[in-house]
């Protein structure tokens, strides 16, 4: 099987930079052809900056990187510097960057890349707010019919939501665009934190990180460190949930997640309710399925998978 | 301790029926001064029917039963035979009854009682929608500071949804009525389904209930038959959920339940999340507490408690 | 003909009084069977004492004054003070009523009349927020369809709002009631701001109204110079708009007025156009026509009759 | 005065090719740097081809046409062809055009453009939904701040709705988008269906276009007899309302126009009242004013105006 072509598209944070880490590891199942950059876990100048770093942390210079949209589509943007840190990108001491970012625009790139592909052999993967993708669907309609699968990280459903009771920080964040996505057709694969709060990074899997004895090993150590003080406090868990990486790790390894094919409708009107992810999973409505909606993961083979490809590095 | 007096608001429904008897079986604990019915479960004709039936059965024809409200507020009722079956009380094989209803309305006799009670001497626990409750707060708004306390089945939030992927069906029936409830400012407890889906009725607590060797005992055990059916095929559950009986069983035995006193919202706008509860669980918002909402029950402790009550009977 | 009998629903209220002298002064068309309170210009206490001091003035003691719900369906009560006064009835001086207020609640009187007379012949004539008829309704669903017909003041379509920029007072106070009332079935008309507005008390026509010379005469053209302040600032019009003697006005003159048989839907989620009444005055949608609103007055000849019916007082 | 540097933002549509033809006929006062097409009235093939032909009409194929977006935000597209005909542009029998299309997509025009020139001397004229502006804005939020000012046709307040009961139609195809702009910043001037009502193509008045005996008066003429048929069976309207005119009639002879600097809120979460243009004319709320809302013209003048400057075409 050939590698998968994929764009991620992301706004690191520290389990997107894992994310993009098993992406990078990985060159026989993934072609991470470019990285997009949005605004999200902190403002696009951050997002763009922690890419950059990330790729050169793993030696990765020739990855393009690209901005996109500093702020949700048509609301104030909100950001999560009480997670991620002030640079979203807290934890290890990483030098700043040196790559250039490209002059294009990331709607630009995944318009340009999709229309000079064949269809169906380019996967989107998401793990930011969907400001980037829904602007580009909505410039340029046409490429719609031509994106392989979306695989994307956003949304809850029994586990309901972590920046407000009812509402996961991605699709919070700008939850038109997320609506824009989920009903325009493309096949759509969901992890959901129904399934990331399973995916911890307890004690023992970060010092399996660490005793990697390496630079990528030791950064990915410090930012899980950082990283789970947050959830250890208000869920009172047994670490960080590694939210981004279950994406690119489905993608080498999708038997490890499980979950359902259902109708996954975003609520955009209702202040109190607002960026809520409606998964249908009982099958109690008439809504069509439009989304892979995965709810369970094995969390030993992940993180074994995790280590594996990390120490590639 | 007294007896603490209540008025049970229901529309019965199995489990409804199984939340009046436990409360006729506990009088030390529990002084049931009347039964109001509402439309819900079945619609109203049937919700009184079922009432008088279970008085009967328990041999209490002393208990006044009440007809209230026929239909949700401004909203068309939505009824649960796929749960209940046709008469709302499927499963055992009782008589017609022939206790009378009383008349004055539903809503009258909780004013007036409230009114005619010193403040905080009485208990609410409505086990259906909240249309009877609400109306009477609102004809009589001075009513409001006299309620002892709000004990309710409905809502749900890690659950989510019973009747819509969001939504229990009490709480959905009438969301405008949950809404004035829970902007009352009464003090509310809180049995929702994350609750209630603990308190399953398994084959070996059923057994129980049938080798009571009861009128009663029997009744219960068929009743349960009945009402698995559904949550078995539609959950792939062990039993069917004894929502309404956590609500006297607290009454009984409160420490056998164990929540968090959050803020509960309750959506009224949005069509796609109609009627969900949503529980600031983790403290993410500023909105104040208003009702304690139960997350545990010891349900072996609930089913000893249950069957030996029941046995009284 | 025999005269049409008529429960008067109001928050008095300068112009609610002169709806109510104008069918007292009517009998031969108008049978006012009763009065009922309701929260709205002014607080419950003020509006049941605005009522009593009206029917005094008129020397009816004998018409039976009903308090109702003190607040909306799960809203705050928003009052009118700037428009009306501290007492609701600010400029004339009125003594203080000595007619008592009936023990029965107004809720439970509209019930009670309704089912005491046979179907289609008793009018509800709301002049305030529409909870008393809401809650008579949800209480008692029997009663809907024994209403001969609602005739009602609220709402505006082209006049768009007077409390905020798309609604009008009566339904924005009540907004949840007054979708009840126009989704009951019941037949409507509807006077709106789009007709009152052209029912202005110019200085001519009041001195109408006090050269009658008469204590009945004197305190319109009182209250009328009261009420006519706040238009007058505001919109720069020629005089206060007499909202709610259309509604009687058009019991006794029908063909004063003009209208069309249209859809009016209530608009209760959204807060920026909360308790707008979108009137299909185009037919542009396939929503079924359930009222009768009008648009536009006689406005000499709706002056003309009042005039000439409060000399009769 | 040097002529103002404008971009129309347009889905011609009849009164788009006026509006259109307007500017082109006044290079004194306008300096139509690029014509952008949006889907609306009819869809972007048939907006793109009606501007190129309305340009080759007017003579001057050096007007660079640029193809933007063929749907609204997260909509299904509304088209209005029982108003504009089939074709958009239905009346006149115009070739087919030969201009070409530019390559560039219209919302990177808007954006290179704004970024090409010096702040506040680049103006905005949209004249059909917003969703280029607001897609431009979205994907490169430094224009925002450079725009000198947006000039736009759309939404109604006392007039209330052509396209629904509350909303105008360019207003209710990208409601979303609508709001972008609105909350934008931007200083607005908007030609809302208040005014744009008063501007009729009443029988002399296309009689003088007719009169003219140009190519350009004789199809403004046959528009016109095309267009007045919508409004005046539904309306009962003396002529056809030249909306967009407005627009570029305002760039002219801003004298002819008067209107309120007030809020102006868009509704995008009720579908009752979905897309309304809620203007503050009264000044009743707190919300700050965010633009000029025009409200009656000199319409005489207009038309004298129109005709004058069509002559030199």
């Amino acid at each position: 099987m050939n590698a998968r072509k994929i764009i991620i598209d992301t706004d690191p944070g520290q389990d997107d930079a894992v994310a993009i880490l098993l992406a990078l590891a990985s060159p026989d199942e993934i072609d991470l052809i470019g990285i997009t950059c949005v605004a999200g876990n902190v403002p696009l100048d951050l997002t763009t900056r922690n890419a950059r770093i990330i790729c050169e942390l793993a030696e990765r210079p020739d990855v393009p990187i690209y901005a996109g949209c500093d702020r949700p589509l048509g609301r104030a943007l909100v950001t999560a510097e009480h997670v991620h840190g002030r640079t979203g990108l807290d934890g290890p001491d990483l030098p700043e960057p040196t790559i250039p970012l490209q002059d294009q625009h990331a709607v630009d790139f995944i318009i340009d890349t999709l229309r000079a592909h064949p269809a169906d052999t380019v996967t989107l993967c998401p793990i930011g707010p969907l400001t980037n993708i829904a602007t580009a669907f909505n410039k340029a309609s046409d490429i719609i019919e031509k994106v392989q699968e979306i695989i994307l990280m956003g949304g809850a459903y029994f586990e309901v939501g972590n920046i407000t009771p009812t509402a996961e920080f991605n699709i919070y964040v700008d939850p038109d665009a997320a609506d824009i996505v989920f009903s325009s057709g493309v096949s759509i694969t969901v992890m959901p934190l129904d399934v990331t709060h399973k995916a911890l990074v307890t004690r023992p899997r970060n010092d399996a990180f660490r005793a990697l004895g390496t630079p990528v090993g030791t950064a990915v150590a410090q930012m899980s460190d950082f990283f789970e003080r947050y959830d250890r406090e208000k869920y009172g868990s047994a670490g960080a949930p590694l939210h981004d990486p279950c994406v690119t790790a489905y993608l080498i390894a999708p038997s490890l997640f499980s979950g359902r094919h259902v109708n996954v409708a975003v609520e955009t009107t209702s202040e109190l309710t607002m960026g809520m992810t409606v998964a249908d999973w009982w099958g109690v409505t008439d809504r069509a399925p439009n989304a892979l909606f995965i709810g369970d993961v094995d969390a030993d083979g992940f993180f074994a998978l995790l280590t594996e490809r990390l120490a590639r590095l």
